[in-house]
């Protein structure tokens, strides 16, 4: 789960080798755009398709021009490209930026978006990487109830920036992101999951949150492929606690559990242990 | 009040003249930054220092090193070279962005931020500009209530962007953006004002808005100095309809009144005007 410096990474535009980006840009400006993070294990790109549905949803939500084919080539490409030069195992985002406008909020509908890929080697070459159990704290700062916006991966992401400074400021791993009425949505850096006796339970995401791609793919098939019983629910900050496993899922950690969320702790994680298999074995 | 198209536009990247951004970029990846626009009137940079107050508000909320005086420096510097190349009227768009870090949401508090001024000429000398009775709808849109980040001028505009593109598909100038209680909280493009008999009422900026430099202006100098009542406190969309009289405040437009909203319409805005004087005649 080591990131190399920024030195290391690559970028295109567009399908094009780059080091800089055009001006003026509505993604820098405003974060008009959407990404998503993918993970490239062996030269092939995890959860692919549903990090390009994900994306479907975003660009029509927030009215930009469909670019789903260019943005799966453009990803494809990037990968190749990346195997060619022996690197195996990277993170790829892919950011499609409204397309540039005169000054101002108001959007072009037809102006075609840019699509920017950003590729940074991994060092490990595991899918699930290891990971030692995350430690959890909470946060004075909330999310904020958007429906407007909730579920998609946007590039307004200050609040998750604001939380990952908390955390590192409180020197635990990351924290339990709570809504405006103090409910547990997910972590800073990605989902949320407990395990309740036999059950599995993530936290709905009706107001704000991301539908995060691994734990879609846990609810709708690893899950119910393993007969555990699992679902979408309020989960107050008691809840978690009173959990007999807690674990987050994010596209380049896979499963991580969690061992500890302010004094209470874990010491083995089943749940954890059968979906980071699974994840190896059968991840699309 | 009319904007030239992006070819129109000058960069300046760290107080260097540029056409492109360096990768990676914060403000391009989360929004993580801030930005100020300010008007250049016959060569000078109006409410510079309430621009420039506000921006140190917001580095400080969001954690970013203190650029102030380069700031201020690269701001006066592009506007001496606009006005050597005879460009006395533009919009400057300061933008400033948290620095490069490796991939993730983690800050690196000590990184330097990355200064960014964006000029776009302007057709009108006038300040404050000529400018129709501005109308106005509501929209389904309804702005997050975010403590964390109320007030300041961030890079995470997504909400603005959509309530831009709502005015547009309505086909009125811009909307009343409401808080998620149905509370009018600003328009899109700048901050609103209600004139009840002899008084000025502005929505309070508690949970979500912007406070903007002519807002704090008229609230704290140009009113009191006309000695007229203001005061910021709730407003619903029934005592809207119900003001004597409307207008609206950014850095660009000074004040603008509102002729329309829904069916209530405004035909005579003496308020508006005054102010519009007291603007020509004093905008530090």
């Amino acid at each position: 789960m080591t990131d190399a410096g920024p030195q290391a990474q690559r970028f295109w535009l567009n399908g094009q080798a780059t080091e800089s980006l055009p001006l003026p840009s509505r993604g820098f400006d405003f974060g008009d755009g959407l990404f998503e993070t993918l993970r490239l294990s062996q030269g092939r790109l995890l959860l692919l398709e549903a990090h390009l549905a994900r994306l479907a949803d975003g660009l029509s939500r927030l009215k930009i021009p469909d670019c789903l084919p260019t943005s799966r080539s453009c990803l494809i490409s990037a990968a190749a490209e990346l195997s060619a030069a022996s690197i195996a195992h990277a993170t790829l985002r892919l950011t499609v930026a409204r397309g540039a406008t005169g000054r101002g909020y108001r959007p072009d509908p037809l102006t075609e978006p840019l699509l920017l890929i950003a590729a940074t080697p991994l060092a490990s070459p595991a899918w699930p990487p290891e990971a030692a159990p995350l430690s959890l704290a909470t946060s004075a700062v909330r999310l904020a109830s958007q429906p407007a916006l909730v579920g998609i991966k946007h590039l307004n992401r200050l609040e998750q920036v604001l939380l990952a400074a908390d955390a590192m400021e409180q020197g635990v791993d990351d924290v339990a992101a709570q809504d405006q009425a103090g409910l547990v949505v997910s972590v800073g850096k990605g989902n949320l999951f407990l395990v309740e006796g036999s059950s599995v339970v993530t936290p709905a995401i009706n107001d704000c949150g991301i539908r995060g791609t691994v734990r879609e793919y846990l609810l709708t098939t690893v899950l119910p492929g393993l007969s555990v019983a699992c679902s979408e629910d309020k989960v107050s900050l008691d809840r978690l606690l009173g959990a007999d496993e807690v674990f987050c899922t994010n596209s380049l950690w896979g499963v991580v559990p969690v061992g500890q969320f302010l004094d209470r702790r874990w010491s083995s994680h089943p749940m954890s242990d059968t979906l980071r298999a699974e994840l190896a074995r059968q991840t699309p």
